[in-house]
């Protein structure tokens, strides 16, 4: 995974992931209208909205990004006809070639984590048949459980091509309250580091980074930067720039001197461009997916100019 | 919630939570030849064989435990057909007059967590008509994040009676490589039970404990003990009895002296007793149900004679 992420950066020379976070608020009218007169307002309507929506985001960027990032909540809080939406979203994107890192962040013990592990980046066995399930290409998992939790994956990694990211330093405001705690060996987010780091190095790749990577965001610099020198051969998914306010100068430090090492995440900025005022000229709802293209290139230029 | 939850265990005189973590491999062979035959060798079909179990072991156990807790990664390795299952056994098991603590470890940003706490414990609003979705009286929370990822649910445990279970000290044998790590203040799950105890302060009910409880293993006596101490109005959530290998007695300090303060989980112990060598010459796969109810009345009995 980790290679085909590495080369899709590089042929697409933009080191960005689309956000597939769809909520309703942001769903052009002509589509939810459609929709909720077939099926009513149901969450059987939402799915088909969503689908309809992502479609129409994944046809303008396929060409200008290598990786989408569905969030999964977006989808599992409409129960099973939103997880059904999100299988459908994957298995599109993947078939336009693109990368598709499932942002799911799960945590458990071994037996429930092989569960997650198969369902989401291995095959599900019922019987004599086999099923790829959710046919994602890489997912976030949470680190709190330790390296049982995690290593039921790894055979998935290296078996199917897929790859992990797990948590290290998240982009939100109160993140410090426990990841800053000082241990005996550093800060707490900077041990998990090392231990991701550490995990990885059974599953290094052609380019010289691992197929388990971290989430390091971009919001908060100085520690992503310490954390660059602490995991050196682990890619960062870097979520924070754009709506949550961080900007391309910001990322420098997660890149390394190859001009690799990081993947930067928007969601809004891109999904949502249609809405933002300076838009509103320019674009009518109708126009959602090309506002999103227009909103992928300036991010994709903005990076190339600000960071290398 | 937390109420509820305490009067049921009052009420049946046992603090025990059924694990529903239904898996293939114990679902006895005339349901599954049953739905295989009508669905093909489908997820479908696999949703409906767990449906129908989970059903057999919620009718023959919903007198004797006041709670049941599925596992959603044995329900979600299947995708939507899996999680629609997962939403109809919530659904059946509250109808039974059974608490269902929701086993979904979640954790993210708080946008993030927004969604997830209004499909789980909330309500979505879609348009002007609104859906519960998972329906469950609580779930499980990763705190890796801090507490902005937690804020969210609060609103709706307090507007709606629902709960929360946070991972303190996880069952599983590497929980310590993380968890146990020294931080200036003391162990890093005894901060975290210290955090937990203080974010439940504005929700106690009238038991003297909070609607936010917390995961401690049964694994490790010592340390559960010792959060007991740190987090005296926290109920615990407790796995790791039976088939993890915690026996009655190593969960006396989980316990306050009111002797109210944990519910035990079993999960394989009782759900696929009917497998267990011993009771293969008194149960067919036909009596899988029985099976379960002897082994909860059985753990019953085993935490009333050890550990009052």
């Amino acid at each position: 995974m980790i290679d085909r992420l590495i080369d899709g950066i590089i042929e697409k020379q933009n080191p960005t992931v689309v956000g597939l976070d769809p909520r309703l608020e942001i769903m052009p009218q002509f589509i939810k209208e459609k929709y909720f007169n077939e099926y009513g307002k149901t969450p059987k309507a939402v799915g088909k909205i969503f689908f309809a929506f992502n479609k129409g985001i994944i046809d303008n960027i396929y060409d200008i990004v290598p990786a989408v990032k569905p969030q999964i909540a977006m989808y599992e809080r409409y129960g099973h006809e939103g997880v059904q939406c999100y299988i459908e979203t994957n298995e599109y994107a993947k078939s336009k070639g693109l990368i598709v890192i499932g942002d799911i962040k799960r945590g458990d013990i071994t037996s429930t984590a092989q569960a997650y592990a198969e369902g989401h980046i291995g095959e599900v066995k019922i019987e004599n048949r086999y099923y790829n399930i959710y046919n994602q290409d890489a997912i976030t998992l949470s680190p709190y459980l330790g390296f049982d939790s995690i290593e039921p994956y790894i055979k998935y990694c290296k078996e199917y091509d897929k790859g992990l990211f797990i948590l290290v330093k998240t982009s939100n405001p109160n993140s410090g309250e426990i990841q800053d705690l000082e241990t005996k060996e550093g800060k707490l987010y900077e041990k998990i580091g090392e231990l991701v780091s550490r995990w990885g190095k059974a599953l290094m790749g052609k380019h010289g980074y691992s197929q388990i990577g971290a989430v390091v965001g971009a919001t908060h610099p100085k520690q992503a930067k310490a954390l660059r020198n602490i995991m050196p051969d682990t890619y960062f998914l870097v979520p924070g720039y754009g709506a949550q306010g961080a900007k391309a100068e910001d990322l420098k430090g997660c890149f390394n001197e190859d001009g690799l090492g990081a993947i930067i995440n928007s969601s809004r900025g891109i999904i949502a461009a249609y809405l933002k005022e300076s838009n509103k000229p320019k674009f009518s709802e109708k126009d959602f997916a090309l506002a999103a293209r227009e909103a992928a290139i300036h991010m994709r230029d903005d990076l190339q100019k600000n960071l290398f």
